[in-house]
């Protein structure tokens, strides 16, 4: 079993209650919100995975639920996303970072972009979604840019996502309509097959 | 937050050490195999989602792991498995039964089912996976086949699955190979598509 480090908003509400709401989780609340919009409105189902939690110890107080007593943080061995949409097969890690000028790799595990790179050799679409929080853009960048040379480097400048992503504008600020992007990325790939 | 029994194979582990190799387990850790060998060897990408848990209290021991001290099980809000073959969503839900002439629907949350349908309303493949344990048979069936009138019954015959299933033949007992049935689930798919 692989020790975890608790997810941020997780580690934060120990010590400081609002913090559900501070900028670490918005962006992945953006993106919470919109895949209630399009489950409700049967656009899309793509769901977020829940934490991998290796548990221990449970109690069994009488007449109540069961409750867990020990547990621990495992390192997830996907993405955090995935689900599907117009018939294709969805997967996607979101990040975000304060960084103005770059994207830094250590905020995405190796192994997570294996499994982006997995997906995409078998017909899925994969891609990083990434904010940058103070400049207030976000791209979705395919994995197929995400080539070795960049893994060794450990970081994505902000001038990559320019010419290789897609980017999401972000009007509404309740939730990220992603599959903006994700339609246009489909129709390249489209595209690109019948050419 | 939804109170949830523990999975079975945690509860067990309580009162019975040598449980997780008893029968419960062993359809699920068949597929489990299966998804093993299909990662392993790039055919496909399917896992199974973690079990969701609600977690309450968190500890920090000095120069530890993060220690979840409370939390609960939730009710899953989706089905144990997905992941893309073949440029296609797959997302299905495994159960076994004891049950020799029939399959008990209140194994399966109505709002599973539900999602399954979506998940078919999105063009994905989705569909159950059941084991009947003591006749060593066991079947995929596509979701289209789960009506509403089956959902009154709250079971599905032996003789539906014989009919409507696609039987899948175990004769590795280590791992289920059932992409074997996804790939006639497929073909028949298209077939009816291009007629």
């Amino acid at each position: 079993m692989a020790a975890f480090q608790a997810p941020k908003h997780i580690q934060r509400t120990k010590t400081k209650t609002t913090s559900f709401h501070g900028r670490g989780v918005r962006f992945e609340e953006t993106i919470n919100r919109a895949n209630v919009y399009y489950i409700t409105n049967q656009i899309a189902s793509i769901h977020k995975k829940p934490t991998p939690i290796q548990v221990v110890s449970v109690s069994y107080p009488k007449r109540s639920a069961a409750k867990i007593v020990e547990a621990y943080y495992k390192t997830p061995s996907t993405t955090d996303y995935n689900g599907v949409y117009r018939g294709k097969h969805i997967d996607f890690e979101a990040k975000e970072t304060e960084n103005t000028t770059r994207f830094p790799l250590q905020n995405i595990l190796t192994h997570q972009i294996e499994h982006l790179k997995l997906v995409q050799h078998c017909g899925g679409i994969s891609f990083l979604l990434v904010s940058f929080t103070k400049l207030q853009r976000i791209f979705l960048l395919d994995v197929s840019h995400i080539s070795q040379e960049i893994q060794k480097k450990s970081y994505i400048s902000l001038s990559f996502f320019e010419e290789h992503g897609i980017e999401i504008e972000n009007s509404n600020q309740l939730y990220l309509n992603y599959l903006y992007a994700v339609d246009i990325l489909i129709d390249q790939k489209e595209l690109n097959y019948s050419l």
